[in-house]
């Protein structure tokens, strides 16, 4: 998918929300567990409730890889679900991956080939030939990791290197790397403060926002500082959404939440 | 496993060798092929022909998720063989994983407790929420990227911090964290004149070392800067090892090439 097709979904969703799909088998409702794959089950009915809603899932790959192999075919059957009932939705396989070249290649296929996700998110710490071969892939899109939402993003993240907090010496050196445009970034709503100067260094880039909602991001405050012309904003929201009922009614329970926050997207469209 | 173990394995063998385990099919003997398994198969011949002459084996999981499902049994097949037939062997996951607390929980969930790996590697960048949880599993040890032997190493973890390049900020931040006991490090091989720093500031901690051989980097000099009174170093060797040969005799290749690994090893142990 072009960055450009991403932005005509928005449009016509009025939306920029992500929906994090980090299927939890003690959180979700009971009554699934009987079926014979409990996570598939989960993701379908929230996908169906909310795919109009939202214009990008993204599944955590921790939370598949923590069932083993069972959870590897929930992921397969999910991504093969979205990419063939809604082939406009902007997939994001939550990896956070990164090795060097030829294993980065690996990764690179699995993720972005094999299982045929649009994006994948990318960890920057090995440098330039680490990220680049996620690069490589047409019409495919490297999120590499900015400022994280976390507690632990002022470890290093935010240290200064030579007067520039880190993260942002990441950004700036990403964008000399070969087929740079295929890249996005994460940047932690909790930090909404910063907003103002990554979009001065990445203007034209999407960046994908974890941290509204549960961990006490503010919709406004990010799109107040990081919003750009084409948007340029992946607002997530993952336990907010798929957990808000337990019960059997939890895709409608989900479906209410994802709609408070398109209508509030859609406000905010509308004034800029 | 303790490091004690580890030690104790190193002493009796002589060895600290750690095969990695990075199985690409293109680059198997062609006949394992018609197997059920080739994965499986190739990584069952190899270890039979060497875990005498190594202290541990690394499989990277980005060779297994680029095959899917089929990968992902091949590698619980692999870590299943290896615990059931060499229980002393010290194995470890190359996963390079890394998230915000409660994801990274499912990773070490994953690596360390369903796999049973006795370690697992984990990229820094997140800070410590997202590395504490994997060092809470008693007797299992996270080996963090400190400085890797990639040409990108110079892109971040090279570039200094109040004076002092990143990587020594991330040992030095690393060992505040709680459970810090079951930290290990990625010290690449190919910067040996970085070592004697890295002792400074670890000197207890076991490094994994990968880059000596294809890489470039020297045994001899990785060792005169890094050894510790417990040898602290686990050397890893992969494609000089695994792919010494692509005929049926491959696995006696393999084991012919760890077996000079081994000698050059006890050589310098004894000099020590």
């Amino acid at each position: 998918m072009t960055t450009k097709q991403l932005y005509n979904q928005i449009q016509q969703k009025k939306s920029f929300l992500c929906v994090g799909l980090d299927v939890d088998l003690t959180k979700i409702p009971q009554h699934l567990l009987a079926t014979e794959d409990p996570i598939f089950e989960f993701n379908k009915a929230i996908i169906d409730a909310t795919h109009d809603l939202c214009v990008s899932y993204k599944p955590n790959t921790a939370f598949y890889e923590a069932y083993g192999l069972k959870g590897w075919q929930s992921l397969e059957k999910t991504i093969n679900y979205i990419n063939e009932k809604y082939p406009d939705i902007f997939t994001i396989a939550d990896a956070k991956r990164g090795d060097i070249g030829n294993t980065s290649t690996m990764y690179a296929k699995a993720f972005l080939e094999d299982l045929n996700f649009d994006s994948v998110t990318v960890a920057p710490y090995m440098g330039k030939d680490s990220v680049e071969p996620f690069l490589a892939f047409e019409n495919k899109h490297t999120i590499l990791l900015g400022l994280t939402s976390n507690e632990g993003a002022f470890d290093f993240q935010t240290q200064e290197i030579d007067g520039k907090p880190m993260y942002q010496t990441v950004l700036e050196t990403s964008k000399t790397w070969k087929n740079s445009e295929n890249l996005m970034y994460v940047v932690g709503a909790t930090k909404a403060e910063y907003f103002k100067e990554i979009r001065n260094i990445v203007p034209d880039s999407f960046l994908l926002v974890p941290g509204v909602g549960a961990q006490g991001g503010s919709l406004e405050d990010v799109c107040k500082f990081g919003m750009n012309k084409q948007v340029g904003l992946l607002i997530n929201s993952s336990r907010g959404i798929i957990y808000a009922s337990n019960q059997t009614d939890f895709a409608e329970a989900a479906r209410t939440e994802a709609l408070k926050l398109q209508k509030a997207m859609a406000i905010i469209l509308e004034q800029n």
